[in-house]
């Protein structure tokens, strides 16, 4: 195990590592933390701090892109090849299986569940699909370290139990619930769309 | 204009809201920061906190459930209806406008755009489609004042230029670059799917 990062550090050095390996396509080869800083949208002094968790000591004279991305891929365990499986094929679901971003990264999507036979057997894709009562079964045999949640809210629980007893380590919850797991052991990262609808609506009442 | 109130409260009070609102359907009447604490995965301490920026005094023997929600959505301006439009109806767009979730909810998409021509004739949907060269126009005509950009990351600074341009205050920004708009005047919140699967990978990396 590794020495812990604040969460929200992890956070930002993630879209960096992002960000990092967009400027080092473009050919950059040398940036400074107040040019990451205006990037980013991140001030500097923070940015310097969050690089320093990794190992790379803050330079006065700024960094060298590509190292610095490397550095950080390494450092978050980015490297790794994460086996995925998404629950629910519904609308979100399906998007999310056909994202291009998935392409040549490390997040491979090895197995897709939906509770209904029908949809398992319209759906067109490459991946390997299941029923939903053998996502513990799958899970366990396949060695999935990851799961997508995109099925209707009252079964987000059930789901999540199901995924973690075949042995996942980490969940991405797209439902509006907030699921009850150990986090201790369970990793867990909730998106809920229509709340950064409301949260947006709230930030501009504020400007009003 | 509101007093300004921290991102992260207004974030958390948000979600806050959203489960208030569901424990006054299930008919819960009463309930304590502590249990909310449970609930929320957030320190009782910092959502007594949280709850005193928008006025109701941090109670002893807990809150009125249906009070607390309604404080915080007016506390937020939650109860303001909020036109919206897409930007880009790929599949991600595609599937956020079709959102349950919307309906009943004071979030309105009103209009959607996309280039291709094409595409805005074959989608089948209730809500008015028009040409992306007509955003500006459209925007400023209807006085919409949220746009979610799904459109392909290339795109993406030139589209959120015309939204503004057409006075749009709020952007929900579903592609994976850094949009740069005036902070002061513009609220921005970005959902970087790809980034989260990332971020999820990181935090596990941390246990093994």
């Amino acid at each position: 195990m590794k020495a812990k990062i604040p969460v929200r550090t992890i956070e930002r050095l993630t879209i960096l590592c992002t960000i990092l390996e967009k400027l080092d396509k473009d050919g950059v080869g040398h940036i400074s933390s107040s040019e990451l800083g205006i990037i980013t949208g991140v001030q500097p002094n923070t940015i310097r701090k969050d690089i320093n968790y990794i190992g790379q000591p803050g330079a006065e004279v700024g960094y060298n892109v590509k190292t610095l991305k490397d550095t950080i891929e390494s450092g978050l365990g980015l490297k790794t090849h994460r086996k995925t499986c998404i629950v629910g094929l519904g609308e979100l679901g399906a998007t999310i299986i056909n994202l291009p971003g998935f392409l040549g990264s490390n997040i491979k999507i090895e197995a897709a569940f939906d509770s209904s036979i029908n949809r398992l057997e319209t759906f067109d894709t490459n991946i390997p699909l299941f029923p939903a009562y053998r996502i513990e079964e799958i899970v366990r045999d396949m060695q999935i370290e990851l799961g997508v949640l995109t099925v209707p809210p009252s079964a987000a629980q059930n789901v999540a139990e199901k995924l973690i007893h075949g042995g996942i380590k980490g969940i991405l919850n797209f439902t509006p619930v907030v699921i009850n797991v150990d986090d201790s052991k369970i990793a867990v990262r909730n998106i809920h769309m229509l709340e950064e609808f409301k949260i947006l609506s709230a930030l501009i009442s504020f400007e009003e």
